[in-house]
């Protein structure tokens, strides 16, 4: 079973909204089990809707059309299936009723373009499920196979977008298809290797793979959260797949397992705050360049005020001096990241201290070119340091800064000196 | 002139990254006066790949395809290409050289690997702009018509495809399309009306531009970056689609000029930084449940360091008193956020002190609900707060206490003490 997508919208093609719509549909597929190997984005032109779906249906047994089930002119996703049918619109009285149900309990008033949500392609059905005003569409269209293929509309506002995909048109694609194995994925979180890198490393294991087919691995470079390597394998039961992705797991673990700092939602930031905890340690940060991001990531995980108790930026040099008592010296220098550390443990009162500083550019300072940075570490008084030097612009050096120093502070803690940051 | 976009990636169709680049680019073509009515995202699948692109240029004059350019085996757009265009790719020194040159520049070994990335179909060009390794290609593919059609393949990587796109692919295609006709918008960036409240007070400007034809109106809900007014005019000259873009913006600015911060590039901190400016001020922050991401916000913007001195995030109560000089009082509430606000212009030697301090969740804090927020402030001494209750989840209390704080702070500056926040 191959099931496409079309996302209906001018407001899509002129990029003034982003179509997630079919990204969440497409993820949904994948987990159905169904294969989705198109997605098409139209504009609201009966014409081109038309080939748009044309196509689809050329290629694929199913298509999920979103968008273009409102009240108004422009919505005419249901004059396109018609076409694509060759059947007329016919009013649903059954529907009529469901609308005018539906704004007489919510006390609006209906409009006569309301009613024109109550036209159905002769010979489809509406979708069972129905959480606002637009019903959508299931359409079997007879193209001469020994079964029908399929149009599914379902609405481009997001909620009764998803309503109506799980409670109505996954249930029919799967029971069309007759699914019964489960589709699972894993995603390890690199940091410190390059994709090519790690690519490389794990060329041996994607040959195996593709060999047997038990699974296959993805990359997905991913800025300043780093290059994700993600597992997906299928299976008759939850449980097999499960054993294939623990397995396969393993395996990766054992060649690239140095660069790993997490599994699936981890983030640098929630493996850094779990491995403080474990250790009863407390953390206080200060930071320079990076202006607040390392804090922000940090607090942005619910129930971190147990380990993180703040954070100092110093961005005026006198500050430095002023606030976290350092010497009165050079800004980008090694012993400034260490005094900084030192004074973001003494004066939030912490057990780690972690600091940062450098040039973000766009100019140099201090002499130094853009991309310099210094990390200090304090735990309970060892003092640690790195030097990195960044060939991005001033975002990307703020935002690779906040990695680099998070996972400078998790590879101390584990107590791997060497391990690339 | 009508060019389609394809964009390359099996995780774009999974759902596991969503696909911003083609909205992207759909909106540059639009600016740029040329017509994009299909958008497509394909899987990396050779077979796949080249049934897009045929599919793309049998009802298109070009198509530009993003991603697929990386050094990875899964990269495979360059083969599509070749495929397509009937030739087989070929090493090009240059390429060849140039990647190396990058490699060597940032200390980075090279592998193998990424000498694929120097593989051109033949007869084709690079895009002359190459920020990163992946190398973009110009492609003019004979399809017997008077001129050729083309394929313009760029990076997935977000950064790399908007350089090569503005800087390489839009002057080609509209060098080809001989396009004169000068197309340009202006955003004015709103904070404080909702969007249907916006709407609302535009509507009969809107009636009167869709009569006359001059110029489109669209709304840009933004998150934490407001609501943003897009004003789009089309005309012979660049002078002339200025002059109308002017004089519509005062029309606007007539009527909803209250919630208007900024225009286009400007963003809340970048206007609240030359506000400061202007006045000789500068500015200190104190930040509980934001927890750096004001300061973070500030510190984007180059240049800041001339008006921002730093930033303290008391995370823990206790920091409160003993770094900011706060009296020993509940976290939440008005007293604190003023004494914050103090503090913070005492302890950062600044003229301005700017604090939040509040519940962001997901569970209640001293009896307080999430959302939760005081804003206080200092201006030489003269206080001024704000309670805020917002009815979001973590993230979006976290972020829009931001703009808000920084907006309450915007408006106390002008003066006008009844502007919404």
């Amino acid at each position: 079973m191959q099931c496409e997508v079309v996302a209906v919208g001018t407001e899509l093609l002129l990029g003034q909204i982003v179509d997630t719509n079919s990204s969440w549909i497409g993820e949904q597929l994948a987990l159905a089990g169904i294969d989705s190997f198109f997605q098409t984005k139209v504009g609201d032109n009966l014409d081109r809707m038309v080939e748009a779906l044309e196509t689809a249906l050329s290629r694929s047994d199913a298509v999920i059309v979103t968008g273009g089930l409102g009240p108004t002119q422009d919505d005419i996703t249901r004059d396109a299936i018609a076409k694509v049918m060759g059947v007329d619109l016919v009013r649903s009285t059954e529907l009529v009723e469901r609308i005018r149900a539906m704004f007489g309990s919510r006390g609006r008033e209906m409009t006569d373009n309301n009613l024109r949500q109550a036209d159905l392609p002769e010979g489809t059905i509406p979708n069972p499920v129905q959480p606002g005003t637009a019903p959508g569409l299931i359409c079997e269209v007879d193209r001469g196979g020994a079964t029908p293929k399929m149009i599914y509309a379902v609405p481009g506002v997001p909620w009764e977008m998803k309503q109506q995909m799980v409670g109505g048109v996954l249930p029919d694609l799967q029971g069309r298809a007759g699914i019964t194995s489960v589709i699972k994925s894993r995603t390890l979180r690199t940091w410190g290797r390059s994709e090519s890198g790690l690519a490389e490393a794990l060329d041996a294991e994607i040959v195996r793979l593709d060999e047997t087919g038990v699974a296959t691995i993805a990359f997905l470079a991913s800025g300043w959260e780093g290059i994700k390597v993600r597992v997906t394998a299928k299976a008759a039961t939850d449980a097999e797949v499960d054993g294939v992705l623990d397995s396969e797991q393993a395996r990766i673990m054992e060649i690239i397992g140095d660069v790993v700092f997490g599994f699936d939602d981890d983030t640098m930031e929630s493996v850094v705050l779990d491995e403080l905890r474990e250790r009863g340690l407390t953390l206080g940060i200060a930071e320079s360049l990076t202006g607040g991001l390392i804090a922000s990531r940090i607090t942005a995980v619910p129930g971190c005020s147990d380990v993180f108790r703040g954070a100092v930026i110093p961005y005026d040099r006198e500050l430095k001096v002023s606030v976290l008592g350092t010497s009165d010296i050079p800004a980008v220098s090694e012993q400034m990241a260490i005094e900084l550390a030192e004074g973001a443990r003494r004066v939030l009162g912490a057990d780690v201290g972690l600091a940062v500083t450098g040039v973000a550019g766009p100019t140099p300072h201090e002499g130094h070119e853009p991309g310099t940075v210094w990390i200090g570490l304090s735990i309970n008084g060892r003092t640690d340091s790195a030097l990195i030097d960044f060939p991005f612009d001033r975002d990307r050096v703020r935002q690779f800064t906040c990695i680099s120093a998070l996972s400078f502070l998790r590879n101390r803690l584990l107590g791997s000196k060497n391990a690339d940051m």
